[in-house]
């Protein structure tokens, strides 16, 4: 059972914060709220999307940064959880 | 009796949320809050809508999950509930 | 003493909520509200409008459903009630 | 001493609300409010009004039903009043 | 020293209040309120204007009746007032 | 140190508003507020803005008359204090 | 690892506010405000944005000014902190 995203949606999952760890992105000031970093699980065809063609530019498996209160949330098979969000959300790839 | 949604528009009947089994599709911390979930019963033809092009993209039949508050209620036949929704409104097809 | 509607707009009239009948069309929890099931009395040329070329896709005897809180009321004749509403307000057509 | 409007505006002049005569159009349960019903006094030339192409629909002579609230009043001569709106006000031509 | 208004923009010199004479235009019930006729002083280029092509269709000395609440005053030369408005806020042509 | 501005922007400084001179225009009505003229400092390349082709109308030096409101203050160098502005909040050249 | 900015996204870095040199931009009267005055840290390739072609016109190195309340603050590495914005949100660029 798998989520297939419509149009320019992509469908992420939150990365886990290591708030300690050298690498983890948080937002300053704002420790309590969610992380912003996402892994890419799921992308959509693009193509003519509200009148406008829509060309995807992120791949399963890309780290992302998306914008805050941004997307769905939905959860698979009780215990999976996604966001699905539409690809000009997505501000950054993180390499 | 039978409902043929105009332009962009589809016509759904949400799925029971089945809380206890293992493939259903529950939104997290909203327990109360109807299911997203959805069996897509009839498609309008698309073509152009408010001066756009628009390619019908979910099938009868389909799965899906739909963007909540989207959609008018519609009651058929007194005891058939359907839900009108463009297709904008449908974030994902599960497979 | 007729309406000719211009545009994309439409005259329908409302169907009488026959709520005890099997077909009646009414809308879940809201018995109180008008019954959004109309039929079709005159339809607009359709063309541009509003820079869009629209094409109209009811005629003349269609039972529709319509988007609640749409149109404008208008007395004819003194005891003829119609609404005008504009094509994109008619959500599906019930055969 | 007359008014000429410019791209897609028309001047209207309202009639007179026949309240007990049975072709006066009333709006139901507004008796208290202005009659949608006008008679076309002068009709702009349409063209390209907004960056979109108009071409006017109406002519002088039309009795029109128009959307409440549209329009700015305007007094000519210090006796004749008038309503200036745009054609995408005006619903209907009532023939 | 003159003002060149850019794009869709027309300078204009509002009309004083002619109360009680045959031909003067005021507006009904709303005695208090600045006039709404003017006479048009210059008259900008026109041209492309917000990424559409707008044909300027009045001309320096026309009387026009423009929107309220419309437009920019700007006094030039201490003792000089002028409005500055955008062609679409222009209703009408007084010939 | 320089401020070259981005696209239909246009960088202006603000003109002692000379209360007394003849020639020095401010608001009437409004003293106490900051006068609206002011000359043209550095102006922007124009071409597409937000998808629209854009082409500049005022050059250095121009004296211009610009919308209350409009635009970011800057101070350079201590202090030179500018505003910047978008071409479209320039109402028109005093010459 | 770094940020890789997507479609017109701009990865910016916040200057130093040096208040008491000559060259620092300052906000007048916003002292406490952060000042606007940045470098560019990544560019994102443009290119079909929301259906508008934007063609990127800053490059990295560059110092620029931002319209203030644009953008999202983002940590990386937990001590570098930069800030996402679209290159509209960029007024000018300083040289």
């Amino acid at each position: 059972m798998k989520l297939v995203p419509l149009g320019d949606r992509v469908v992420i999952k939150q990365l886990e914060a290591k708030e300690t760890t050298k690498s983890g992105i948080v937002l300053p000031n704002q420790a309590q709220e969610k992380p912003q970093e996402a892994e890419v699980v799921a992308v959509g065809p693009g193509g003519m999307v509200d009148g406008k063609e829509v060309k995807m530019q992120v791949k399963v498996g890309d780290k992302i940064i998306y914008s805050k209160y941004a997307g769905t949330d939905v959860k698979l098979n009780l215990d999976e959880e996604y966001i699905i969000v539409k690809q000009s959300d997505i501000l950054a790839i993180v390499e």
